[in-house]
């Protein structure tokens, strides 16, 4: 190919009059070795996303005047070792998934919003409240062979994100409370009894001033084989020289209940972020099936933007549990061990 | 579109001199929430595209020399209310629809072309003859709840946009004429009744003077079971406080014959645009069955790019005919009556 | 997340200042008419991809200082004609196919890189060290209705590229010298005999000095019902007048054998390029069937990035072989022949 590198920008007369024009394309390619070993089966791999979440981004913002905006966010979730993409869900159901092996879709963000000094609104596909509790403000991994095990037990399609939704964003108050509260659709044909699954929503409150943090979410999705509830607690302080953080989940549908929690540390040394992290989960299920997993992991950073990490966890079952690993099978009440070797490029 | 462009230029020393080559990546962003109540069932619904299709658009054009051009356009329509995709069609015939619930596709438009003073010629997916006549040019609304009736009559996947087609484009003569002559192919193996099955064509002979427009079509793709005929004209006039617009079709295939038409008026008022249209679809079916709808709505400029919308339509039904709104039901003979209220910002 | 947003940069006075940051979006579409005809059915189609793949890429690179560097290449293949994309395959075995008709996948390339002057290492889906040897580099044709013959007998899913991949190029020594080795994983849940399909590897070592270029690759995929094994040399000169170019691969899976070869000639005239190939596939099915392919072409540059092209082809079959052409089918040793008349547009 003769083609010539290109970059996105504006272009006339004036330029810069345009600024808020501007599209930003951004994303990531993160791309590892995985070793995933477990009781009765074992596997290499290549896995994408062991560190960041692979994706395509297309967003912008435009200066509407008087202190208001207009945004829009369109985020595609990658799997890189191949280069499929990731399926998002249309109702907000186990039947809305779309196919597993799928070509671009914005699963991970697709909205459109307005703002100002009272807030934002935004409708699409948005993070629901509970997505920023698993995300590495709050789990040092959040994502590969460490994440937290109390993540797991996703009981339905909203505890990362709902489409057909609609959120408030406050502005932060009182010198660190903000509020995000949604409401999202199941869009099922009405008439029947389970008309209103998947029809939901939530609300968190943070607290966020300097080096502490903390969230409190209430999320609920109806369904008429019981409700799934997820009410998640999470804090974290950087100390300077770690940043401690901890969170705690009850989860419920129906008669299932599942606990978890998850505490963690991160310890910046130069280039360098060490990081480590204890998760459990636990339901009411015959014998309380339990999974217990220990991470420890490194990022040493090449640049801002790209990196090399590792990660070692290992998982405990017991109570008739078989957590395991990606790639790996493993008996109930046995154990699983993975590692993770790979490089992170943001772009 | 009212899009602000953005270019891709080179960057370097030299970046003026090489702007024809120069990407653009537009699109849009457009979800509002929708109810719709049939006499049978209801929905309230998140949806995309009440205003302006949501969409992402990558194209270019290059200079050659001479007053000649190369160009390219590829368009994907977006279903940002949940991230996915909208199908394409790949040999225009029912039996080349692509998976609903899909991955991005350039469903909307995929060319290449070549221009110059005598015209220009497209290659690949592109607008039928008939697109325009559906668009905003002569429908005020086009999309939404307050797309005119005699759209929705679409017999054939070819009244929009036909694959595997050749177009030719002339320039303005004659103080205004211009023509749009297309041919695609159906690309079924020969040797069978059907194999001529998705080939056809079309011509539109256009006027455009300043507050005035006006257009006729003819178009026809092959079918063993009887081809498939559209035939539409349309015209509006620009008085300033006020645009009329008319448009009237006859579709057949085979021996089931609709005919339809619209008439329409928008009114700018500051930033606000009031519109309204009636419209009304009728078949050769048993009972004649026919609908009609009217719609009146306000579209908002927040800015060039952004604005709110609501619309409010009602359809009734008689002769048989069970027209409704998406996300509701209808008995033969009842009515149905929706209501969108969105945001749309393009980028 | 962590990432820099940033790419599409206002152009300006401190462009150059950002230029590490960017992401090149490039790409292709070539769009044209073909009709093949059989001995038993023809076919006129619009065709995507005669004379360069129609694509759309996002690549980037990032010095990272002391001559190393980051980089990326996300490649998507598109079939222009009708929008869709193409498919890509998730585990290295036919098993692994994602749908033919689907959305936008990284199908031609998907990974992330670092390198310096000891070479670079590539994660993901890349070129597998086969790849090169069937582009223009030795076939003067390489698509459409030119393609050599002898690719068109590919055996399993990596003779072009490979998911899982992990990928080693080492600079160039000795006054040419350079190295493509390979490592992929099929990723099969262990424990059955089927386990280690699809996970292989291979290496070329390629010579390139001024006008003359060589290369020889081994490439060997596991399978339990027979290995895939290619093995390939090509070499080229050009003469300034007219560039020569020979290629010849031994195919083989389990007892199937196939032996190809393939000769070509590139001759400027001015803007034009003028073309031909001659290529033969041979197995060792009973009957030994063969087939041969003549291919005559020329290319219009109308710019560095626009060309109108044509090809003319001819296939004969013996020995019970029954090749031919997309659209075409032909008997067993009877003939074929395809014309192309295309345009295609770099961006």
């Amino acid at each position: 190919m003769k083609n010539i590198p290109l970059l996105l920008a504006l272009v006339g007369a004036a330029t810069t009059a345009h600024a808020q024009s501007s599209v930003t394309l951004t994303g990531t390619v993160d791309i590892g070795v995985n070793y995933a070993k477990g009781s009765e089966a074992s596997r290499t791999q290549m896995m994408s996303g062991g560190n960041a979440t692979s994706k395509l981004v297309f967003r912008g913002q435009e200066d509407l005047g008087g202190g208001m905006y207009a945004m829009f966010w369109l985020e595609s979730g990658l799997n890189a070792d191949s280069g499929i993409f990731q399926p998002t869900n249309t109702n907000n159901q186990p039947s809305g998934a779309t196919p597993a092996a799928t070509g671009l879709t914005f699963n991970r963000r697709s909205i459109v919003g307005i703002g100002g000094n009272w807030g934002a609104i935004h409708l699409g596909r948005e993070w629901s409240p509970t997505y920023v509790m698993y995300t590495s403000k709050f789990d040092p991994f959040a994502l590969g062979a460490g994440l937290a095990l109390n993540y797991s037990g996703g009981i339905n399609p909203n505890q990362l994100r709902a489409s057909n939704a609609i959120a408030y964003l406050s502005p932060t108050v009182l010198g660190g409370f903000s509020l995000n509260a949604q409401h999202w659709r199941g869009e099922n044909l009405s008439g029947t009894a389970t008309a209103g699954d998947g029809t939901g929503g939530g609300a968190r409150i943070s607290y966020d001033n300097g080096p502490f943090s903390a969230a409190a979410v209430l999320l609920r999705t109806k369904y008429a084989a019981g409700d799934a509830i997820y009410r998640v607690v999470g804090t974290a302080y950087d100390f300077g020289f770690a940043r401690f953080s901890f969170n705690l989940n009850k989860d419920q549908q129906g008669t299932l209940k599942q606990d978890g929690w998850m505490a963690g540390v991160t310890v910046p040394v130069g280039e360098t972020q060490l990081r480590a992290s204890y998760s459990s989960i636990k339901s009411n299920q015959t014998g309380e099936p339990e999974g217990k997993k220990l991470a420890v992991g490194a990022v040493y950073n090449l640049s801002k933007r790209t990196a090399l990490y590792t990660t070692v966890a290992s998982i405990r079952n017991s109570g008739g549990a078989s957590f395991t690993f990606t790639g790996a099978t493993t008996a109930v009440n046995r154990s699983a061990t993975a590692i993770d070797l790979g490089l992170r490029h943001n772009f």
